[in-house]
């Protein structure tokens, strides 16, 4: 398999890009070193992650296999199933306005609605957040608290994030948590029901947006009655809309295709790396 | 135009990454903005530079127009110039294994050697290095000399580039030269005839690799008597081989060609950037 092309395609989600890999028969999968070779931005095409598209699992319409650029695994992306979302549905594999998605931390149902040509806006039941306690944290002053989304989070709450050394505090968070965790840096406003976020994936470094950490946010600041149960979370490459319902947190925000690739032989790309 | 998909390839020389338009009847012009959606890494497709193979100009038989990625036009680059030769020869433009190709910085002839799927050698005759004085600068002891390679360096000696803060430093020596210049941190060694280099390129900042800065860094070690007339250099992202001879400087490595793409409308794509 790794002496054929592979056909790709780009999306992006408020900045938070994917590769996506439609393989509903399951033909292709994906070894870590493989993906480290695409999701290279110099060396490959590059990207924060790694999607494939296979068959519904347990009564689903699709389902989701998702890889961080650093090739490791992960169990839930709520930017990537709506990247997902888009490919599955320009490929035939599900039709709007909405399907079931089988991932790592659940099943997941995505509402989906195009809204021009390679753009569209799609929502995704996420589940509902497990709040962990109040906790201190080494680093400064901010309130904390872990949430798990499927996926391990921690929020930390302060003044503006723009000022934040993220990938050196995400970094040094990590040895905390076993595991890895994702990092959160929040604060609220600018607006009422507004939080203000810049975030550090474990497996992908500071991304633009994320949108489990989005969710996980919103849950947190609602905890702590700075906002109410509809949060716009201004990610840096865009915002997205988290809404805390009592049967779970529901994500929405746009989706773009940015291009189809067809990416040399697997062999071909990883050799080329020093 | 910008209703139309665009089509694509992506390649890389040592890590250095450029987009490539095979346009030889002009029929895409590249507008800054595009070119900075294309180059985007999170919002578009990502690369250092966009490049454009058009038809030869003055008897050439092949002309390279050169976009940096923050859309800002420059003269010539020593790897895009290898990249651009294999999209060339892909497209059946020209052959191997030989051709001249028109750019902002003069004439340069191209030996190219497919070395199997993806992958070729090729290198370039870079023109004449103009070495300006040696000159004080001011942010540590190391020598530093201009060097004119068609477009503008400032070369600097001293220890290990590792260490060196090269966004801040290559960011802060623009305000020195007026139009901005390419900076080269280089050390010497680790073996004979070699030097190791960090690269800050002006339109782009920090990259992997860059041709003409490895040409510069070469003449300007040469004539400080620290190396010979064949150099190798070590850029981040992989080894060039420099050539400094009387009728001016070869610069030979590999090129790999990474993926075919096909892009969505342009208007598409810049919609969706915040």
């Amino acid at each position: 398999m790794d002496d054929e092309p592979i056909q790709l395609t780009k999306h992006h989600g408020a900045g938070n890009d994917f590769l996506v890999l439609v393989d509903p028969d399951d033909r292709h999968p994906m070894a870590p070193a493989m993906v480290r070779a695409l999701c290279d931005r110099r060396f490959g095409v590059g990207a924060d992650g790694l999607l494939r598209a296979l068959a519904g699992r347990d009564g689903t319409d699709l389902a989701m296999e998702l890889h961080n650029a650093d090739g490791s695994p992960a169990e839930m992306s709520g930017n990537g199933i709506r990247c997902l979302a888009q490919a599955a549905v320009d490929a035939g594999l599900v039709a709007p306005p909405s399907f079931t998605v089988w991932t790592e931390a659940g099943v997941r149902s995505v509402e989906f609605a195009p809204t021009g040509p390679g753009a569209a806006d799609a929502s995704v039941a996420m589940g509902k957040a497990e709040l962990g306690p109040d906790q201190p944290q080494q680093f400064d002053d901010r309130r904390a608290r872990t949430v798990d989304m499927g996926n391990p989070h921690l929020v930390l709450l302060g003044p503006d994030p723009a000022g934040v050394e993220v990938a050196d505090l995400g970094q040094r968070l990590q040895g905390v948590h076993p595991g890895g965790i994702n990092v959160e840096f929040i604060s609220v406003g600018p607006g009422a029901d507004q939080l203000t976020l810049r975030v550090w994936e474990r497996g992908a470094g500071e991304t633009l947006a994320c949108g489990t950490g989005s969710a996980a946010a919103a849950a947190a600041a609602h905890s702590w009655g700075l906002v109410g149960e509809r949060v716009a979370v201004h990610n840096p490459g865009g915002t997205l809309e988290v809404t805390l319902g009592a049967d779970g947190i529901r994500l929405a925000g746009p989706t773009r295709k940015v291009a189809d690739l067809e990416v040399v032989p697997a062999e071909v790309l990883a050799a080329a790396r020093p």
